[in-house]
């Protein structure tokens, strides 16, 4: 490819370990959660690098970063480049930060070479992906795209209680300004893989086409206390048991729908949750995926039919109490194949594979044309602190992204 | 009956309603869980009430407090009266305290009267009856017992890590001398039914025969963490899985063996525990009970055996890291009699009866004759904040406990 321009790799990966102190993880890995002091202190660094870079930085309300790099032709709708800050409470330290890094990489690397293009380009980072502090995942892009209303998202509470706009604020990351999602001309997003194809088949490059559909809903139970000796099974409403019924019954039907379904339940809280009381109440949340989106609504509703029987046989009351859905997406064909015709250029292997993860791609894709770019990581392991790759994983995927956007921004 | 002895009913009420002010809960029962403030500062007022009765005061070194009121041969082994003054994390005012306040009672009634008696009487309380913060329950009783090596009960740690001695030390009731357990006559303890049965039938007092055999025991399932979306079912290792199957299970291993048999997990802790991310350890408290000694450890033994059908399930590794046994007893028929011969000369109604509940006599009978007398509840409700007695229910039966105290303590 003639003048194919190349990322600095050894600068990408010392700006990637210098992030991967912030908020480190007991085990190598990191625990920075949506909205903590890391988080603040993440984007605080991440703002500066960015403004070190050129660029301005502008932070809309639900606090998504969006740092731009000024176009030839400012009136153009600019390129997007991003991903998240945050992480899992036990995850890695390339999940979400290596492609909002990467774009700064993108910035870092025209800078050096002089190179202007037509339209600006903006680097951005959504709030909350990972939905570990607030449900659900991947907010402050879908509050972007008008997936979720702006209000709702910032009084979202985590576990005590703190509203997500109180946390905003108090870590300085409240915008005034919603930001235009009509005024953007399209969206790239570069991610680890977070499964093993890439790396087992020794490809560069993974061409998502699409996600896996996924739904989550958050079920209550609500029973009531008794002394876990003297009352009988037959007088008893016992939350936890409703809740392990359905948990059970979650992981069989994953397994009715292998090898591509998939359904889980990470999550649930008893109260009072103390030996010697029975529960009055049980709170567990459910996640099912599959690469067909009628395919997962039907495993999703085999799990509300498991809430009837649950509830019966513990005799309490459920409720569905909160409820998403995101992934039944195709990306633009467009940027695909731009895509495509980078990779064959620059001599990248490539294959076209769907994510079975949740990405903020997916909440952009409803408001422009949106892609993603995976590159590998060992063993497929992720939302684990031993996630890991190597600086040649990524330095094809990210010298694809750098050229795609070049082009697409000379557009 | 000549000369029989009558407790103040209204004095003994006004002294329960006082305790009941002492770690109030949200729905007008009680949260005074083990070593808390809460228990401190009722422990404190329970110590000055019987210092100012005339009591001597000795804490031992897991914090049993033993308040002797002095017989006219101090020689002589002291009769015991005694149970709780810690609650359940959602319990009622009376579960355990009505016991420790009878004693204190008859110490007053006695002194009103003048009544000197023979051997001297003790009131006792002792340290975690509940099991709520600290497991297992009913520490205190079965460390002066024996049934628990003291430097192991006060190695045990709550949920923050912090251990049983080091808060036995800080709200000042960590005793230097263990109590001679070989120096008792014999132990008294009047608790309310937990159960319908007394109010049901109309009668007055229930004669305590033994105990259900009760089989506890913490289980821990050990996983790996991974992205709930891109692991296939296959790859899973997840522990919540294997903790909902037991939970399940040991569900309907109680309805086997209704109407008898119990079965209850009521806890259950998971980590990381939050969306997202498959879990990497679950940690399951399961309790079985049944009258008969031989089916309850046959109920164990069914959960045991599915501890192995669950980790293969999940494909997890799961291990028993703590178990306790307690009910396996049958109270002392000296005491059965002298309590049954009392009832009937004060014209009380009374029955022979188990109980399913755990209690501090269960343990204080492998070292001297026990016996208890329950009292009716409302409706047999308890570890629950709707707890509730009635003045009437408790008055004939903390007046059995008084004269049966007063002629054991006089031979």
């Amino acid at each position: 490819m003639t003048n194919a321009l190349e990322i600095d790799g050894r600068r990408l990966w010392d700006t990637l370990m210098v992030s991967a102190t912030i908020g480190a993880g007991m085990k190598g890995g990191l625990c920075r959660l949506a909205l903590t002091d890391q988080d603040k202190t993440m984007r605080d660094l991440f703002v500066r690098w960015c403004r070190e870079a050129g660029c301005s930085v502008e932070i809309d309300k639900v606090g998504n970063i969006f740092a731009r790099r000024i176009g030839l032709d400012p009136a153009l709708k600019p390129v997007l480049i991003g991903s998240h800050l945050d992480t899992q409470i036990a995850g890695g330290r390339f999940d979400g930060i290596l492609g909002v890094l990467a774009g700064l990489e993108v910035v870092r690397t025209l800078n050096d070479k002089g190179v202007q293009t037509r339209r600006s380009i903006e680097v951005v980072c959504w709030t909350n992906e990972e939905g570990v502090r607030f449900q659900p995942p991947m907010m402050g892009a879908g509050a972007f795209a008008g997936v979720h209303d702006v209000d709702w998202v910032l009084a979202q509470p985590d576990d005590a209680g703190t509203l997500l706009g109180a946390e905003l604020a108090r870590i300085g990351y409240r915008g005034e300004q919603d930001r235009d999602r009509t005024d953007i001309d399209c969206y790239f997003e570069l991610h680890i893989e977070q499964g093993p194809v890439l790396e087992e088949e020794g490809v560069d490059v993974g061409i998502v086409t699409g996600g896996f559909t996924s739904f989550g809903a958050e079920i209550h139970f609500t029973g009531e206390n008794a002394h876990c000796g003297p009352t009988p099974m037959k007088a008893r409403k016992d939350p936890l048991v409703a809740a392990a019924i359905l948990i059970a019954k979650a992981n069989e039907i994953g397994w009715g729908y292998e090898p591509n379904g998939r359904a889980t339940c990470a999550r649930i809280e008893v109260s009072p949750n103390r030996y010697g009381i029975i529960a009055d109440s049980a709170d567990v949340i459910v996640d099912v995926r599959h690469p067909d989106a009628g395919t997962a609504a039907e495993m999703y509703r085999e799990v509300l039919d498991t809430i009837a029987i649950a509830t019966k046989q513990a005799r309490v009351v459920g409720a569905v109490v909160k409820e998403w859905s995101f992934g039944n997406i195709a990306f633009d064909a467009g940027l695909i194949n731009l895509i495509r015709t980078v990779s064959a250029d620059l001599g990248v292997s490539h294959k076209h594979m769907l994510s079975a993860a949740g990405h903020d791609a997916y909440h952009v894709s409803k408001v422009a044309p949106a892609a993603m770019i995976f590159t590998p990581c060992r063993n497929g392991i992720t939302h684990n602190e031993a996630e890991h790759i190597e600086l040649e994983y990524t330095v094809p995927g990210v010298n694809v992204l750098l050229n795609a956007v070049v082009r697409r921004a000379n557009t």
